[in-house]
């Protein structure tokens, strides 16, 4: 496939002149196609108040390529639109966020502009480092500490406890804690992260605390409201940022707002739950323990959602100061049977957010299509597992995983290249470019499998490591994965951080990491730079991240393979190489060499 | 392409137990496989409340096929939901409304099943006859009437005004009335169709009478409310069914409410309308002739669609007691810039409607998309240009044809099988069966072209025929199309009945017409069968619609062409044929002979 050659658009500086435009302004964007299609005409098709208009696009050449402009008006706060080519054989064709269709297709993977908000700069163009706090590290007050009644103590070499469904997995109490995390921040550093996620911190009788029995107070277990504060005072001083977690859908059933209204028909309370009138209550997943929370309550909202007072706001606030939130089962918030609020809460949560600090971001937990969910004035981007995760999985699995994509029933899929990127269009279209590109990266996290039991090698973790900080989206690094520890799903992945055990670390990896995140900071291609598929086949992906201020090319392989010839680049320097991958430039032709195993490339070109 | 092996579903009663759930129901769904396909698991995933869940689908056999059923919860008011195959190697595919993919997709083209109430089963089962009143027919009465001072009066024979924007194009008034369509309806009787849907009756200053200038009453010019009220009479006699046109979005600026509000900035009109302050107004497309009404205000929607007094209601009452609206510029209505009120309007033009008679039908006018506006609580259906009229036009067209899809600033592209059923089978993923199967099935309208200009020929004009009327959708027939009439865009197919030149209707296509319309009254696998595609290539189209009370096969080619088998199908009985199409049976072998120009086979299995 000669994809230099097709038809090309998508949301970066190349091809949309302002990503993040006011309401009713023109904004120039573009398409380039190749000479050689003896494309005549092109068309931007777009909606204004859902009605479709034309507007003809202008050509300009240069030497292999014309590229075709049109002013497209932000009439709506979000404008879809798509480019319809008009060949010199009178054939017409559509260019979508999907890619080229020779058929008429509906506006399901129309390329986006909002002129909503964007995500802050900081969480575009930085690393997430997600921290589990029970097992991260202990910091010295930890040995002093009582193990809590409803806990398991467990040494920190113990094994992680999660066969079928052992009622002792959530209390299994290893007794990570706020001050064991700034204790460690070097490490971080190391890592390149700059962005630090803790899961959550409020008291809840688990080891996990997505529980919540409270949102007033940090658990004493991790060192209280002062850890907190001091954890996120050094992450500020190293000019980093802090971000929390917080599960808007529901609480545990040990929460005050919960004892309180389950006692009692007449509490305050009870409208902040969903009471049926035979005192039965909706609940998470049909968890008893997690009752599920009543948005169309205003009391509720009130004290959840609404203005610096509320649990929203007020941790954004001194002595925390928190960046923002990291939302927890965003997805399910507010939906229940014929119930939908899901939009209304997450526009609360943004707008309290951000009120409190104008670069605040609230990212929302999709697990799988979020789509109808942003682009919009709620969540600035979502985990993205559906158009990172399970295609990169489906590429780089060992054949003999027993890794899931979660929720699933079934193994994740060996899938060829062709296979992953056309599943990789289809979400980054469906997203935008702007949300896919603020949506967070992920290889693994404390609810999946670790990358390094679903590929099974390092080599294989090192290529899933540069598709992680080098195609559109910010890194989430699940604390661990730089060091190559192991897990099947999300209860054995949540193992504990050898720091004592130093010869346990697979330091060619964390190289990797480190080496990774100084590429992404130190070129713009790698943050904002466009995506333009070069090669793709079953075991060899190309892609260039163009950019005005220098492009990048990266090329990864799964396994050995002949060499590769790219025509119509030239290579400057290689940036970073893994496996046994090599470069060799030819007159007009780019050659990765043969190699004897997975590798990757990254090239400045 | 064998394409009676491809796993299949959709919405009917062979595949879903009730295609109109209540909220709660647990529903019985179905995929069929082929057992080459050493399918091994099969998974119904759907959502709940927007999280993934996964349903475990059992097995039966027959000779060549699986079933597998599962049961799924009517949760959410519209569930969506896809299969997962598993097959023997370990590989996975999706079955979605799309079609079949080997990589993991978003949930744009899953299936769809909703609780909300369906269109009423006589829109469904019946065949709509669009009349443009100034142009079907004249009573007696008409000659009495004086034109009026706005109007260019126009001879029966007189040809249509319509080159460029040339202004007598909206004036020139042929003067044909409502008693002039009673006066016809035995033509109706032997087109078939049995609902009759008239362009607006309310007075504007245009022979089109989109630019209403009171709802409140029926233009004299058409003979007003009494003549409106013998033509219903006269319908409901008949058993038949009558539907109004009403425009949500605008009036005339000579409309009632809009002199009065554009007068007197505190008249108590003027909310109803969306004025600037200084003065301007927001219009229909840029046209200060047609002012968009505001339904964000309260007195507005009061009068509007609001209970049996509103314009909604009143026109469904006694003397008229239409059976239902199509809803003019449904895809605008509401929708403003950042205000979108579009559900909001659907939905209360349909409780007002179903408030005054259980069956009423609201379909909405979409020229493009409106997926995202369907299947909910508000139209219950559209026009379906996209999904429909233009995959036809682009199989069928002549080379040399002018027409255009409306808004659209290029020709008609010419295109392939594949490329139209591709487009089709997306379309229909979007719409979901239901929506689909209740939106109208249109060759063209009084704002298009007519399919005889497209086609260039009766031949390819009754192969386009057969698939409306044998095609999941409602057959609307532009009244003049069973005859031959031509017009290269809406406003030149605005043509006259030609009632006293009997030697110019093309009474073959006329029969063709009536005969189809027959056979889908007399088949219900016509009607509600689903739709398995049989063949594809660049020149024949072929595809079953199956129904437990028998499935029927529909052959369609656009060109003379090879004889074509098709294994695995027996034939009953030919039902239709047209061209030189003809059918030989034999053994497991279905032969469609070799034709010498396009024609259609309907065949009872």
């Amino acid at each position: 496939m000669d994809l230099l050659r097709e038809p090309h658009h998508d949301g970066s500086p190349l091809y949309v002149d302002d990503e993040s435009p006011a309401p009713g302004d023109l904004v120039g964007i573009r398409c380039r196609t190749h000479r050689d299609d003896a494309i005549t005409e092109v068309w931007v098709r777009t909606t204004t108040d859902a009605e479709p208009i034309f507007l003809r696009a202008a050509a300009t050449e240069d030497d292999n390529h014309q590229w075709w402009q049109a002013k497209l008006p932000l009439h709506n706060p979000v404008m879809n639109y798509r480019f319809l080519l008009v060949h010199a054989d009178r054939t017409q064709r559509w260019l979508t966020g999907a890619g080229v269709f020779d058929h008429d297709v509906p506006d399901a993977f129309d390329f986006k502009l909002s002129s909503h908000d964007p995500a802050p700069d900081w969480s575009r163009d930085g690393v997430v480092y997600q921290v589990f706090p029970d097992r991260f590290a202990r910091s010295r007050a930890a040995d002093e500490r009582e193990t809590p009644t409803w806990a398991t103590p467990a040494g920190w070499d113990d094994t992680v406890v999660f066969e079928g469904s052992d009622p002792r997995t959530p209390l299994q109490f290893f007794g990570g804690d706020l001050d064991g995390i700034t204790d460690h921040l070097d490490h971080v550093a190391e890592v390149g992260a700059d962005i630090v996620y803790t899961t959550p911190v409020f008291p809840g009788e688990s080891n996990h605390r997505y529980n919540a029995s409270t949102f007033a107070s940090v658990d004493p277990l991790l060192g209280g409201d002062e850890a907190y504060a001091r954890l996120s005072d050094a992450v500020h001083e190293r000019g980093w940022r802090i971000l929390g977690d917080l599960t808007t859908n529901h609480t545990g059933d040990t929460h005050e707002w919960f004892t309180s209204a389950a006692g009692d028909e007449q509490d305050p309370h009870r409208s902040w739950y969903c009471f049926e009138p035979d005192g039965s209550y909706a609940t998470w997943m049909g968890h008893h323990t997690l009752p599920k929370l009543n948005h169309g309550d205003p009391a509720l909202r009130a004290a959840f959602t609404e203005g610096p007072d509320s649990v929203v706001g007020r941790w954004l606030l001194p002595p925390y100061d928190l960046d923002g939130w990291r939302i927890d089962v965003a997805n399910m918030t507010g939906r229940l049977r014929e119930v939908d609020l899901n939009h209304e809460v997450a526009r609360a949560v943004r707008r309290t957010a951000t009120a409190i600090r104008d670069d605040a971001l609230v990212l929302g937990e999709h697990n799988h299509d979020g789509s109808e969910d942003v682009p919009g004035d709620g969540w600035h981007g979502t985990m993205n597992y559906s158009g990172f995760s399970w295609p990169v999985w489906e590429w780089l699995r060992a054949d003999d995983t027993a890794a899931r994509s979660f929720g699933t029933p079934v193994p994740v899929p060996t899938r060829t290249g062709a296979q992953v990127v056309a599943s990789m269009r289809m979400w980054l279209a469906r997203y935008g470019w702007r949300t896919f590109s603020s949506s967070w990266n992920i290889l693994g996290s404390h609810d999946s499998a670790r990358i390094r039991t679903v590929t099974g090698s390092a080599a294989r973790h090192q290529v899933a490591a540069t598709l992680q900080f080098t195609l559109p989206g910010v890194p989430m690094v699940f604390a661990g994965d730089e060091i190559g520890l192991e897990g099947v799903l999300g209860e054995d992945s949540r193992r504990t951080m050898p720091w004592h055990r130093p010869e346990s670390w697979d330091r060619d990896t964390l190289a990797v990491y480190s080496a990774l995140s100084r590429l992404r900071r130190e070129h713009v291609a790698l943050r904002r730079g466009g995506l333009r598929w070069v090669h793709v086949e079953d075991d060899v992906l190309a892609f260039v991240r163009e950019h005005p201020d220098g492009d990048v090319l990266v090329v990864v392989r799964r396994s050995a393979g002949p060499a590769l010839t790219i025509t119509g680049l030239r290579a400057s320097s290689v940036l970073l190489a893994t496996g046994s991958a090599t470069l060799d430039q030819q007159d007009q032709h780019l050659v990765v060499a043969s190699a004897d195993g997975p590798g990757a490339l990254v090239i400045s070109l």
